[in-house]
């Protein structure tokens, strides 16, 4: 890795992530700062920055992968967040998890649904309540 | 499904995986046509045509899904020369595979890589044939 | 697949899981309904009414594979209830969860059972408060 | 585990999985003696002959975990002949794949019809061979 | 099996698991008594307590099995418990996690620290109880 | 990561893996030198590096996380010869594929228990054939 991967990391992860990445460092503080490291400087400082995908490609990618796998609902939950952050539409995502449930079975696709629902009512929610407070 | 998927899916299939789908679909001939049928109809036909992501998006997708997964060699391998025959840049197909190491292993990715080299080398190996024979 | 497929879809799906697929096919009744077709029409209308498997064989089947995959607890919890339903017996669940930590593990096994115990006492639980009010 | 497992599983993996079962025990026989000794005495001897569930039962399922786990060609390939020699009809089987299509994706279907049909073919081969000699 | 695995198996499974193996087998009492007893007498009355590994070596295996599978959450959290009971250290443990990113991916690790990092606080919380009551 | 990574990494590489991993990196050179680099700088420059696991822990952990998730034969080839090289005895392989088999399933542990085989009779080979050449 090349210096300066911890800044340009930081930058990613709150860019891609907001304050739901920050959080997951800060939750690795006490038992495995490095781990947060590795996480900042290596999964966003390096291969999140690389040329040849955008960031809407990358988050894409991610959340079916997650939904795919099926074991990661955490990461799932931030990744799509993260999707929506960087421009990625509802549309696509729909469809990325209706496309895998080919690949990796209906019950993938359909907790990968519902995981999108929820984080959508979520964002209204907010959308409406910063409306209320306008 | 509405009628027409059969037709479409067959159109589909073909525009995407090109003989290495239709040999996928003669396979299960004797076996079980019905589910060669479901590839087609519903896989194809109703499935990979949907509006909202491009066939590109859906190839890169399916690549990466089936690298993560892990156990879909056969598949995988059709889907790199699809995912190369709609579009998708070689530097996509590897820099999925990259981004994929961060959240299905290096092993994943790894596989995942040969089996794109294994590919972009068998079509080089066809071009060259090619321009040798013209 | 043929016309017709909606309307035995939708009875074959109100037969095996009653209540609950319906609230699953509603769940996606905003975000994206036409999974939910999908599910219908091809998972129930098409694959579950093919001949050649018992309902209870298909369920047994469907109970045993999501338990081994381990990564779908929702969808579990649903086809142990539908099992039940159709007419597999609690013995016959129970010896495949057992049968399977062969295959994929005591874990899997466990949960599995664990899945299963949960909603039986929700039927023993049921069953008593209807002989209650009688 | 009672006494007499040794001898009742030898019987049960005999007649369930013919010279194959035999094969993997004797592989073992230098590396790791013990874990014949328990697939023998544990998976034979005391699971697969509970009471419960019909041996066409526990094949069945077994050759459905196997394709849906999708990292277990060996034993997928075993059991497929061993479902087939305690009675499981080519039919039940190749339901049984279609079936779990919806549940584990459709390569895994599909890896598991092409085990199948090679397993079909290599048995009508030796029937075809047998009934010329005869 | 030998004679004797039942009482060897409920020895082990008390020291490695304490009260929490206990409750494990208790849950099954109704359901599945049998497979209770093939925990104590297989996996812990036999494999568990087979030479060549330590049980500190045997936990942190499990341990960092589970973790990468990912579908085995009570299990984790119960072996998490006895990896610290038998004597493996928490940098073990939280050393095992960061090498299994490389392997099973970053999420898997993560949710595998997590899960730790709330075992570590238990016990933090039962020792500090301890020490005030005392 | 700190500087040097990359000749810590290397020489770890080699130390662990000898000539299958320079292979491995060597097979990268084309189509993605940095994934190469990464595995280097990062899975080994960094992570196989830290202090608070033995080398023969960590490849220990490896393989039976390999052996575990039954996706990545030419990864497990290649950690079972790295286990070997750094210490680990055949004892404690064999015993950590018995000790999975409980979580991971009998498939599981039977195809790492036949992949570390053929390891070990590739090394009595060389070592016989070392012997007659002496």
């Amino acid at each position: 890795m090349e210096n300066g991967n911890a800044e340009r990391g930081r930058d990613r992860l709150s860019a891609v992530t907001g304050a739901r990445g920050e959080q997951v460092i800060e939750s690795l503080a006490e038992i495995c700062p490095d781990f947060g490291r590795y996480i900042t400087e290596f999964a966003y400082g390096e291969i999140h920055l690389r040329p040849g995908l955008t960031p809407q490609q990358r988050e894409l990618l991610i959340v079916a992968t997650l939904a795919a796998l099926g074991n990661a609902q955490p990461q799932l939950n931030v990744h799509l967040a993260a999707a929506l952050k960087v421009g990625v539409s509802r549309t696509e995502i729909v469809e990325a998890m209706i496309q895998l449930s080919v690949y990796a079975g209906f019950p993938a696709a359909l907790n990968g649904l519902w995981a999108a629902k929820a984080v959508f009512e979520q964002q209204d929610l907010a959308a409406s309540a910063r409306a209320q407070s306008a």
